[in-house]
């Protein structure tokens, strides 16, 4: 089982890749393949005293963030044709996710009978199992029939990535009765009820962290929003807590008790420690870390990648029983 | 300036209610009518010492939720038609959401050219000045020109309720670039651009309590989930912290030292706290409290309703200057 990993994206390239990957080697026993520019990395792999194999690459230029192909000879561009001739079984990278998603439809190719693509997001749960929450906005609008796909997606990678037998299939709601939502809830909800899948029906969002689901769907408009929505939510909470746990001494001497706790806690809301996102619908394995990932990030999505590198082949096998007159 | 106080409403009434409304008339002079059953109502008064006007009217059967308009009779029929009669210039209700809703259009009426009422909410923000979100769900299905709706009623209300001059309007959206989101997003954008408001732009979840708009317009649907995620995010950090403050003696001693800090800064995430969520585009004007609102909301609720009291004839002439030759 070969992993590609893009040595060159994020904010700590090339050294958290290189120790992600190590870390990976020696606890997984991952076969990675760093993909960048082999001098850095090569220099990094000596300082860091550890050996991989470098496929050589230019660095990605993320520019302006515009959603176009990663140029040709970029790390994107490069670990994703080594998936796509079987040099590798996955694809992991924190770069641009718009350059690695146009850059996984272009090189890799839709799995047949999918129209769209996803993005997940792997949340965490009170019961620590995780919800992978897409669309996440690989797609802005979406049809009902998208939600099912991306239902039965979700539902072969979770399978695969977490091990579970049926995985509940849940759509993100305004309320839980099966009449509620727009018009595209009430057809997906209506679709969902007799795909076959384990569907448990609506979901809201303050049950994001309930649990009650292993894969939930929306459009990707709905779902960037309530991700971001999150992040703000946490990263302003745990502002004011600093704030408040530095002023004064009292206060003070409590946060010193406290740090270590407060810390662990932050991280448990943290997605980017949760393994990646996955882009789900392609023909290979593509997962997305976070741009701020850490060497732990890294090598996460390195677990993930190999856990889940038969994907592709699950989700066309589940489409077909899903859809045995071939698809629409 | 009569403010009618639905007294049956809410997981604390009349309690709740009542001491609310004696705040509000000690702390601001506001002239409360109670609306509910005189008997119950009176007794309440009598309990806590007070005096105010009743007006009778059976308890609101919230029933199922089902978005049915609200009997003849009851507190809510009963307190929208005082204010539609004239004998009251506001209702403030903590009763069921659907009820006010669909009373409200009933018994009072849309503003003449507002083809969808919109609810609000004030979220915190970090500066103190708050964000006015809309809509949170009284529509689930949403066109550009009610968004530039939303923006419009929304910019009347906070001049009003928090005095500002010009407020600041943006769109919610996944991206801040004017060519980010969907069909909806990209056309209220140019429509906004357009509009003669002081529109900022589009705003990402992630800054929701960043303060970058007074007034942050979205369809239902995603109002709805953003702020049910918001919530579960915040229910779901606070009961993990809890754990983690009372997980072993040193924990419990700084938890201990904590407590009144923990506390105040959960109740800034409280949007009960805020003063309710206008009922924006009817014939009159229309708070809702939460349902778990104590005395503390009540009186605000009161407060910002004897504040924004002349909102329908604002959101008239606003809604005239921008389409003077009448709404299509």
């Amino acid at each position: 089982m070969r992993i590609a990993l893009d040595g060159t994206g994020g904010d700590h390239a090339p050294a958290a890749m290189v120790a992600g990957a190590l870390a990976a080697a020696r606890e997984y026993g991952a076969e990675v393949v760093l993909v960048g520019p082999e001098k850095a990395l090569a220099a990094e792999l000596k300082r860091q005293g550890g050996s991989l194999p470098i496929h050589p690459a230019e660095p990605t230029d993320a520019g302006d963030k515009a959603e176009v192909r990663p140029k040709r000879g970029s790390a994107i561009e490069r670990g994703l044709r080594l998936v796509k001739e079987g040099g590798a079984e996955a694809f992991v990278s924190a770069g641009s996710t718009a350059a690695l998603l146009t850059g996984a439809i272009w090189t890799l190719g839709r799995i047949k009978g999918i129209e769209r693509p996803a993005l997940g997001t792997a949340l965490p749960t009170a019961s620590g199992r995780g919800c992978l929450l897409l669309d996440m906005g690989a797609n802005t609008e979406a049809k009902p029939e998208n939600l099912v796909q991306f239902a039965l997606m979700g539902e072969a990678y979770v399978r695969l990535a977490y091990g579970l037998q049926r995985p509940r299939i849940g759509l993100l709601n305004v309320g839980t009765e099966p009449n509620k939502g727009h018009e595209l809830a009430k057809t997906a909800h209506a679709m969902l009820t007799a795909s076959g899948l384990e569907f448990t029906g609506n979901v809201e969002a303050r049950d994001l962290f309930a649990g009650v689901a292993d894969v939930l769907v929306c459009d990707g408009f709905t779902g960037n929003v309530v991700l971001k929505a999150l992040e703000g939510t946490v990263a302003t909470i745990f502002a004011l807590l600093r704030q408040e746990l530095t002023s004064g001494p009292m206060a003070k001497a409590a946060a010193l008790l406290l740090k270590p706790r407060l810390k662990a806690l932050k991280a448990r809301f943290d997605y980017a420690e949760y393994g990646g996102a996955p882009f789900l619908g392609v023909q290979g394995l593509c997962i997305k870390c976070h741009g701020s990932s850490d060497a732990k990030a890294i090598k996460n999505g390195i677990r993930v990648a190999a856990r889940a590198a038969g994907l592709p082949g699950l989700i066309a096998g589940s489409l077909a029983r899903a859809m045995p007159d071939g698809p629409s």
